[in-house]
């Protein structure tokens, strides 16, 4: 079974826009996944096609319509599997990679973004949208933040990144760096500007450079994500005994 | 001045993409912010135009090459005004609100969008590049993020939203709504589905709505992001009279 997105939103013309490039556009090619783009101007029901209304009990903005939004999340559910369905809202839950990777692993998404002030909160709570955040700070709409969640669940499908492994060892994953932040990365030449390459990594000591490594991640997060390294230690060890696995090639 | 990004990446056919569309693709064809996609690879100095080379020390991915993207930046940098230099990764300090509004105050941006593996670190560290991340997971690439953070910073641009007031009141700003997570939207009908709108919000008592929204917002943030929460009353009182101003209409 592919795995499917249905994406609500009132600018479908949005989509696939960069998803329709790199490796995620390939895939999209390949048929690894799908992506349908759904107009929720096409479920209004008034001969002016309105979607939105003021916000009852005053204050700026337009709300979209609980009618129109649940019609058109009833038709994307009504396609293919049961799929999570969500709502892209600063109000939201926070993505993190153990989502992604929960939403990758599934059937596909049915993605509602809105607009506007926001959406009528009786459609969210009736359908049992989960409200999901990308982050904390406004954007114009969800489409930017639908178009980030797809392209983080489809790097992750089968057969989608040239090297299977390359997803492994990033930060935030729970391989070899351990939900720490990924540490520095340098290549050739190994003299530049006259800034040398750290001599660690030309050494060709692996059990040196996974040592490196590991102290350049746990210092990086430590200093910049307080927040990250006290999560991490309340969950794991984090100076566990290095076993050379993480710098495997 | 406009306000003007540059954006260096592999992929300058990715832009403007969403931004081309709605509110940021109206307000670029009104000239109110520029945006030019610099493709990295016109860089590139040998004649297999590679861009990328493998990491030193091992592992899987490849890193882009020092020189090729500072050459590039070099490029972006000589036009038009001074303007911040960022790179989007996930080893980044968290994108927030308030950097948003910094930048979005400033000339424009600077965005570095990194592709396979990473970036070499000495053009990141000797370019003295703001590291930025949208959040805790993994993008194929910059280019999502930088998606993200133009959109958050063109809807901040003077004409850009139709209403300036609709941009005080939200989520995360220091508006009204004080660093909350915004309260849940309502719109007609007042019964849809059974389910009514709270009916404070269609009392008329401006108070009251103001109360209810500000209580909702605090029940919201208080269980759904303690994070936040704890963040905010470190630096502001939470419970701080209500003086009816957050629901001016």
């Amino acid at each position: 079974m592919t795995w499917s997105a249905s994406v609500l939103t009132l600018f479908p013309e949005m989509f696939p826009g960069p998803l329709g490039h790199s490796l995620a556009g390939r895939a999209l090619r390949e048929g690894r996944w799908a992506l349908d783009a759904i107009d929720i101007r096409g479920f209004a029901t008034d001969r002016h096609r309105s979607v939105d209304d003021t916000p009852c009990g005053g204050g700026t903005g337009m709300v979209l319509r609980p009618d129109v939004v649940d019609a058109a999340l009833g038709a994307a559910l009504a396609e293919g599997p049961v799929r999570p369905a969500v709502v892209l809202t600063p109000r939201g839950v926070p993505l993190d990679q153990a989502m992604v990777r929960e939403f990758s692993a599934g059937p596909g998404l049915v993605l509602l973004c809105g607009r506007f002030e926001g959406i009528d909160q009786r459609v969210i709570d009736s359908r049992g949208l989960r409200e999901v955040s990308i982050g904390d700070y406004v954007l114009s709409g969800g489409e930017p933040a639908a178009l980030v969640l797809l392209d983080a669940c489809v790097r992750l499908l089968p057969g989608v990144m040239g090297a299977a492994a390359s997803g492994e060892e990033e930060s935030f994953s729970a391989g070899p760096n351990g939900g720490l932040l990924e540490y520095p990365h340098y290549t050739r030449p190994a003299v530049w500007n006259g800034l040398p390459v750290p001599p660690v990594l030309l050494s060709g000591n692996h059990a040196e450079v996974a040592r490196w490594r590991r102290e350049q991640a746990e210092t990086l997060t430590r200093t910049r994500r307080p927040d990250l390294w006290a999560r991490l230690q309340g969950t794991q060890p984090i100076a566990a005994p290095l076993d050379g696995q993480a710098s495997a090639a």
